[in-house]
């Protein structure tokens, strides 16, 4: 998988290209990462990159050809380009998976007050991590690539393979280890049953009963009807 | 204020911390930033952090010890707790409103498989930055540190107080800057009319258009009995 992030900051990605999930994948040739920085695509000795919006108002909007000509050098029929926005689809799980897929991912970060809209006409989505403000789309683009990489074949180990919040519709249940008793806090009884169906009874009751109470608007979907749920963990055979 | 981040990968923040909003607060005085490897914690040769799960199952567990003893180490009577885990609370603006006003922040990252729930018991709360799964807490500490720290009153230049998207609970108007034609994408005209009432009517109508075509959720909150509202920016006074 190829993935190029478009960016005004790109010594914000150092970090990320060296945590153990982006290095691996690169060492092993499932990722090739490359951060494109707008500045270079921007004309004269100043490179600006933004301007005052028309219509007045404070703060600076990324302006539209640095933007459009740096993607235009990295695009190809199999690209598929997202820019990071606070007005973008909120990104979920399920676009984790689908973006997974993807040949070639272009992230473009946004920054300053905004970026002018006419950018947005040359993407093929608009995405958004959460409604809150932030500086720009930096943080956001590592956060999609993340849980993006961590759903491509190779890059996570087997034993990973396991029910996770989010994958079916439901959190996850309570997870306890050793040891059994923590300063007088002690591990539910059936986890030490040994009673292997007991177990899986608990965790998916355990699994719906968290949901219900923290984040009952999951249950309000139509992702429930496998009673599996909850325990079934990824249903596409990928880990 | 005053920041504590608990973590097994301590190494991730450096990017973080010499980003100009992070590294500007912390010259200034507005920012105690330390970040604190749960590593130091773990007793023995192998500082060992994570356990297999009780019950069975794949994957690690963070164990109950480091991480308690590590936020027993730095938390006094005027800490405010988080854990970040895909279970908590969907944050948003408001929670980054709430949180600016904390004297003393100690965000919990979360890791491998997941945490001993026992851990929860502690936190003054658990929040997600969105429903997806990332290999750890530490992007999402990144994220609430960012949007909270736009918040802290200083650490914005005064002119970037303007309308931004979920501060009214609608997303932003198109914003566009120079030039009025590029490459035959135009300007909406009404933006060069220096009609500043024609303007701020515009921006009003495309706010409620732009939310209602792309985040009606958005819409069903009570907070937009404010006629105003999308264009009002902040109602707290702070930037």
């Amino acid at each position: 998988m190829r993935i190029t992030v478009l960016t005004i900051c790109p010594e914000q990605f150092g970090d990320f290209a060296r945590t153990p999930l982006a290095a691996r994948a690169q060492a092993a040739g499932r990722l090739s990462l490359e951060i494109l920085d707008i500045r270079d695509f921007a004309p004269g000795s100043f490179r600006r990159v933004d301007d005052s919006p028309y219509g007045g108002g404070a703060g600076m909007v990324l302006r539209c050809q640095p933007v459009l000509d740096a993607l235009a050098s990295v695009r190809t029929p199999q690209s598929h380009t997202a820019v990071l926005a606070p007005i973008g689809k909120p990104y979920t799980q399920a676009d984790a998976h689908r973006l997974a897929q993807e040949e070639h991912l272009i992230l473009i970060c946004g920054h300053y007050e905004g970026m002018d809209a006419r950018i947005y006409e040359d993407a093929d989505e608009l995405l958004s991590i959460g409604d809150y403000v932030l500086t720009g789309g930096e943080l956001p683009a590592m956060v999609i690539m993340d849980s993006v990489l961590r759903l491509v074949p190779g890059n996570m180990k087997e034993e990973s393979a396991r029910e996770e919040s989010f994958e079916a519709g439901l959190l996850e249940y309570p997870q306890y280890t050793r040891p059994a008793d923590f300063r007088g806090r002690k591990v539910p009884e059936v986890l030490l049953s040994g009673d292997h169906e007991a177990i899986r009874a608990w965790r998916r009751q355990e699994a719906h009963r968290v949901t219900r109470e923290r984040r009952p608007d999951l249950l309000k979907t139509d992702r429930l009807e496998d009673p599996d749920h909850g325990l079934s963990g990824r249903k596409d055979g990928r880990i």
